[in-house]
């Protein structure tokens, strides 16, 4: 898979905007970093790893288009734009990674002058933009020991190469796999309500060859239970400690489902998605979004004015429901093995 | 609730055309069978107990306005309405329980004057749909003793007024139980992918003040998991003698969940529902629906062109993990105690 989703280039932030796939694959350029915390807010770009490469180049466009000249001035208006783009989204770990990597370089360079803090934050963004590409590359290698010849895999939402610069997380390994020339087939859940799994996933997959189906994501069960799906490999948004995991909603009911059906289910993420300092899933925030998203689809109201509607945009899957995390160091069955890779 | 879903009058069955629901509340009038047996293929009507009565009232409709005065051309024409209305959705066994109860007065009868078996067929089509009325007030009566203020019940599709000639299967029990004053909320799955959940069911509830919360398909867990709901009550569209239970695809998963959330899973349903013929769900044949379903939304192409698509509109619950079902006769935590019913 050679599609890039987002990279730096004359001064710029270029994005595929995720929003119009399948329809439409344009490029956006951004410079005003405030655009960019609004694309990460209406899901222009999104993918807990894409998220954190966004928010380090926001960093970048916040630097390179400053134009303070007193010290001061400029290390408070780093950090006013730090606090704005961290406010966009709250529930994957990787975008206050990335940020925390910034400020890091910030902190550790205030006495120089501000055209070399200026390239310095810049280098650090394509720094952390270039991992992205390795560890996700290192993540689909190490996945892809768990795919044989015939599998048929399921996975949730996107958490492909759209959801990170390159390869993916949970769609490495496939890539991966396929790659080696293994007969592989994916099932792409649709993934409501605003269908990543229908828009994102089966456009990526369907563009590299790899055969996929989509289903709603009520359909699991019934797949399942007529062994059309025999392994099933998602993505996440932050990891605590213990190994309770936030993915998009849908993923906890999904390793219910695969748990009852004696199936794998495992987690694929970089290590930037561990949240070492949570001891476990309760901590981690989750956010809500507009009820519109479901009242809405495509301008129409589906859902009659004056009814409730609940949009957590992600769930926790207890740990002891995950067959294996997969990140760029290796694989750990357990909890326990975290410690290893840091 | 005092909607009423259809009813024959002046020689036409008159139906709420649930396509259109919520934004258009339009009641059509139908006296061609073949456009009866169209209304229920597209979904106009459905819902188990309604697509039986439709049935009946198509039978009545192909009889009142047939012009045949030979009794064999006349019987000729009755055997093909029939098959062309059971061809219509292949799932539901209420649709062909009465289609065969209108077949035995055809039978029973073959002897007297064309009109005379006009008039009983319609009566017999009128008798259904005055039956399916008494039937669920009773599974509302029983049902409702499941049901205690303070609870926050999830259902999934639509088993209420519009699924039925008046209130329902599964949310029978949920009206009969706010009428007595027991302060209950219901969480309302949308229900991909024709969304009678958010269309139909939030509709009918609001309608009817009962407090009423849409989710995506894929947030129960999410939500049982935070104690918000307790319970779960369903319909169902055909039930094995083992009490396998054919519902709207996704009722399997949500059952599951129940499960290992340790929440009572209960079925509600007629005894035209139950197919004591077959042995076991995996006997039931599931409709699988046109691949447009899943692929555009609102006439917007959601799916890449090339991407497979699975669209079955059922699956089958195991019996083990359905905590009782509900029929007119009352509660039978067991499938043995069907016998009782008979």
């Amino acid at each position: 898979m050679d599609l890039v989703t987002i990279y730096w280039e004359n001064k710029a932030v270029h994005l595929i905007d995720q929003t119009l796939l399948p329809s439409e694959e344009k490029v956006i350029s951004i410079t005003d970093y405030t655009d960019l915390a609004e694309a990460i807010k209406k899901l222009k770009v999104r993918g807990a790893p894409a998220i954190g490469v966004a928010g380090a180049f926001g960093m970048a466009l916040a630097s390179t288009y400053s134009k303070k000249t007193d010290k001061t001035d400029f290390l408070k208006e780093m950090a006013e734009a730090g606090d704005i783009i961290a406010a966009t989204r709250p529930t994957a770990v990787n975008l206050f990674w990335a940020l925390k990597k910034i400020s890091d370089v910030i902190m550790e360079n205030k006495d120089r002058e501000i055209v070399e803090i200026k390239r310095l934050i810049l280098e650090k963004a394509l720094q952390i933009w270039k991992d992205d590409i390795d560890i996700c590359n290192s993540i689909g290698k190490n996945a892809s020991v768990l795919f044989r010849s015939g599998d048929r895999i399921l996975t949730h939402c996107n958490a492909g190469s759209l959801a990170t610069v390159k390869y993916g997380t949970a769609l490495a390994g496939v890539y991966y796999a396929f790659n080696e020339g293994k007969s592989i087939e994916v099932y792409a859940d649709e993934t409501r309500p605003l269908l990543q799994g229908a828009r994102l996933t089966s456009w990526e997959l369907n563009k590299s060859g790899i055969p996929v189906t989509v289903l709603c994501d009520n359909m699991s069960a019934s797949l399942i239970s007529r062994g059309k799906i025999n392994k099933i490999i998602v993505g996440a948004d932050r990891i605590a400690a213990n190994g309770d995991t936030a993915n998009k909603i849908g993923t906890f009911g999904l390793a219910i489902i695969a748990r009852y059906h004696n199936i794998p289910f495992y987690v694929a993420a970089p290590l930037s998605t561990f949240d070492f300092e949570l001891t476990d899933g309760s901590k981690i925030p989750i956010e809500q979004r507009s009820s519109e998203e479901l009242s809405y689809f495509n301008k129409k109201r589906i859902i009659p004015e004056g009814v409730r509607i609940y949009n957590p945009a992600f769930d926790v899957t207890p740990s002891n429901l995950i067959s294996a995390w997969i990140s760029e160091k290796g694989i750990a069955e357990k909890a326990e093995k975290f410690k290893e890779w840091l």
